[in-house]
């Protein structure tokens, strides 16, 4: 399937390699050189696959090309930019069992049983997406119940956020994990009511306990589900990512694919622990790869959980679980450490912040380090949540950005309502907010959390209403942003987030030629129109990368 | 040092970069296409930095091009390829203490001391090169004696050989050895005499008790040593490498120096285990990077240890050691099954074999497997110093290389002749027989064990005497190759060791224009002159890299 897109793709405009490149008769839009919207209808492409100059109607056409495109009046936008995915979480959810669109328990179990059937030699059935609060659960499923869908080889199911996992009894043994196994630090596992016996989920940091046991994809399966990620990507419109937790497996496989020259989407690389940044990107000013297609801009870090699996860190206990305020996953010191050697070794940081309590730390940790790193450091907050509205100021005073996923607003508010009091929904998804006191925002999806179709998010952040149009008129609707802020979240303030400017994100002149033909104009549908958006072609350096078929 | 000399060359060619260039006016000396000595006057290169054409007194020169170099009459010769060395080994021990030209215990002692002093930040002293044969000590040293030198501090030093390490009191403190501290497997802890005391010398994987407390080098410190072992290549006429028992640290040095365009000399890489090996190469044909200059070829694994420290693996025991016959480092079923491994996912196998024992096993395993990988494997065997001249035969037999440093038969003669009765020297550096019996030589270094100078090892591979010109008329002198045979060990027959035949290692139309100029006739020096040959120029890809400034 892949292969045939973008071998089609690519063999129908095979003349066009190196060579300059007009794209006429289009209706365009971008975030412009001054950060207004601009609209053009023509693209003259360099041999470099860098934009040369941008036409508007009157402008007049060079007069030979080595390729013509006539776009027939279709809409023409930049690439998507997805500030926060898991790329080879994504592909790899695409190799695995995919639960989230399971509508109950014994759905679940269904589906488990089906898959390890048509799956029999698997020594593990793995898979990930479920969500016990789509189910109407209103708690965890348990081991026994996994059971009764495979019992004979071990299962292990991540949680929708990837914030906890679900082990059959076969996958705890093979764990080695009993009643007499203490929470690791960072982590809890659930335990049968009255007893110390594991109920089957293990959220956060337990969930390490099962990876010494589960077999590790080989590079061939990695490559694989690179090129199954970059497919779901192209296909939603998107042209590069900023892959948040980077391993050196990861990063390994976006060398070997990108070496045999098959890396299409750029990938802004977030690595998953300080050594493995180190040893990737050494010392001194990193370069990026393969014409912008890779660079390893930074670290991530976990400062908490997530607000599902109740390990968001939160300032005051979770309104349903009294006695729980959630937990921090690294202390204070080191957490201010690790930000420190990042910013000496000239690395950017992006903090996981979900609670209120994990924003305001993060927020504080870095006013504090400000003074000794005055440079252009663009410090990020991953999903930045569920913020104190006392604290959403230090955002724009400290130049921190606010990498925020727009549907996890829409996918989230009921579960936030009910774990969260009113009064702290005021500072939750707050994107106005953020712009309005100078911050800045990059949009996101969190793939493979949420699908990582950007047309659902500009939906969402214009309106705050989810795929089902609900709730009427909004939710906390001050908190939506205008179509252009929308669309620069997902394009030019995503490329400043990932220091891509100048390089991709915006339709100007000098750079790359990443954009995309739809099937509609985003600065006009409504939001339930503006989410079935198709993307009719993709196209990056100036050619074409998916949906292109020669005339 | 290294960036003068890099600097220097480049800024003085900076117009011929992407350009073609004439080298007129050379005595030049090649492995023609025919496999035979191809002299020439002259090169003409393309833009892409590939031999275009090979030109004869008589040839007409092209009428214009963007460069011409005139040589003046001086001698050309190709790049030289070590077919086996450690490159960042090399590197690290431009960095740290080097005691290889240290001639008694007493001279070591006093220069460990000396480099502690001067280095009194370092929480480590750590180095190389020692060779308790070279002092005449006739035992190993002991780490009482090394506490007179440092005791305040750790000191690890390697054997010359890399098969062993010197450690002192504190260094066995910190790695928590003791009396109690049993041989690990494929290793042996030097005892003080009846007792079970260590004495401070670690054998064999007894060495890998130390890798958990000696600091591991920072990547900035790596890729100043990637940069030190690139100019001690260079300045000796080494553009290729073949890099034995590549670690994913390395790996990523190298790639952190290509990337920032600073990787000259070509490096064939075998890495140091299965996983590594797949992790960087992945499944299927893996690509040259770089232009040519980097490669994952395949997998290094040391079947034995070394003659010094008696952990070459014999069938009998040691002449100068009668209940020990070195041991292997692989049982034999895991050997072939890693061999069948490497072999069904295309990668190329070298295994470190120096005992007759190993070196029939490595032969016998490729000989049984070749039947279900009849393709072109090209497996090698790295060193086989000592061969049972009945197993000689099975080189060509099977198509197996003898990858083998001609100086460390110059080196090792008399420690070999003591380890060894005269029946099993016949089949000692039996350069000769190899060929004679139809296998394929490739020529190295073992760089850091021995200098990477390949003039040197020319001259002993002619000549079979060392640089004191012993013994008189060579040693088993019938083992001697021609200077044809030799020149290819370090050019073509190298190349085609590392599958690179067609893209460097001769000079001829088509492959890349690495080429050194030298102030004398390798063809026409005496051994005593040839190991005097001073490299004056190198080029690569028909540019300077090292010695060039311009006229």
């Amino acid at each position: 399937m892949i292969r045939t897109a973008l071998a089609l793709g690519l063999a129908g405009f095979a003349t066009a390699a190196h060579a300059d490149v007009l794209i006429d008769n289009v209706s365009g839009i971008t975030i412009g050189e001054d950060g207004e919207i601009d609209r053009f209808t023509g693209l003259w492409i360099d041999d470099d696959g860098r934009i040369k100059q941008v036409l508007d109607k009157g402008d007049r056409r060079p007069a030979k090309t080595d390729f013509r495109y006539d776009g027939e009046g279709r809409t023409v936008i930049p690439g998507m930019i997805d500030a926060h995915a898991h790329v080879m979480g994504l592909g790899i959810a695409e190799l695995t069992l995919d639960l989230s669109n399971t509508r109950s328990l014994d759905d679940a179990l269904a589906e488990i049983a089906r898959f390890a059937r048509e799956n029999p030699s698997r020594p593990w059935i793995l898979g990930r997406g479920w969500n016990q609060e789509q189910w109407g659960l209103g708690r965890f499923p348990t081991a026994a119940e996994l059971d009764r869908a495979v019992a004979d080889r071990p299962v292990y199911l991540e949680r929708v956020d990837g914030h906890a996992g679900w082990a059959n009894s076969e996958a705890i043994k093979r764990a080695g994990v009993t009643a007499a196994t203490k929470d690791p630090e960072g982590g809890r596992i659930e335990r049968i009511a009255g007893s110390k016996t594991p109920s089957g989920v293990f959220v956060d940091l337990a969930s390490e306990l099962f990876i010494p046991v589960i077999p590790a994809p080989r590079p061939a399966e990695r490559d694989l589900a690179l090129m199954e990620a970059q497919e779901k990507l192209l296909s939603n419109g998107i042209t590069a990512v900023a892959d948040m937790g980077t391993t050196m497996a990861d990063w390994l496989t976006f060398r070997r694919v990108a070496d045999r020259g098959n890396l299409k989407v750029r990938i802004m690389s977030y690595a998953s622990d300080p050594e493995t940044m180190e040893m990737i990107g050494g010392a001194g000013e990193r370069p990026w790869l393969y014409g912008d297609r890779l660079r390893m801009n930074g670290l991530k870090i976990y400062l908490d959980g997530a607000l599902g699996s109740r390990g968001a860190w939160l300032k005051r206990p979770y309104a349903d679980d009294p006695g729980n305020t959630g937990l921090p996953l690294i202390e204070p010191t080191r957490f201010r450490n690790v930000l420190s050697r990042a910013a000496l070794g000239g690395y950017q940081v992006a903090i996981h912040a979900i609670g209120d309590a994990a924003n305001g730390e993060a927020l504080a940790a870095m006013a504090e380090l400000k003074e000794s790193f005055p440079g252009d450091t663009r410090w990020r907050i991953e999903h930045a949540q569920i913020v104190d509205p006392a604290d959403l100021p230090a955002f724009g005073a400290n130049g921190i950005i606010a990498s925020m996923q727009p549907v996890h607003q829409t996918s989230d508010r009921l579960m936030a309502e009910s774990r969260l009091d009113p009064a702290r929904l005021e500072g939750a998804y707050a994107w106005r907010t953020v712009l309005d006191t100078g911050g800045k925002l990059a949009f996101g999806s969190d793939a493979p959390v949420e699908s990582p179709n950007p047309f659902a998010g500009l939906a969402a952040a214009i309106s705050r209403t989810g795929a089902d149009g609900q709730p009427e008129g909004g939710w906390y609707p001050q908190q939506a942003v205008s179509r252009k802020e929308a669309l620069a979240g997902f394009t030019s303030d995503a490329a400043y987030a990932g220091f891509a400017e100048g390089r991709f994100g915006k339709l100007v002149a000098g750079e790359r030629a990443d954009f995309v033909i739809v099937d509609r104009d985003p600065l006009a549908a409504n939001p339930q129109d503006l989410r079935q958006t198709r993307v009719i072609q993709v196209w990056m350096d100036g050619e074409p990368v998916w949906g292109y078929t020669a005339k």
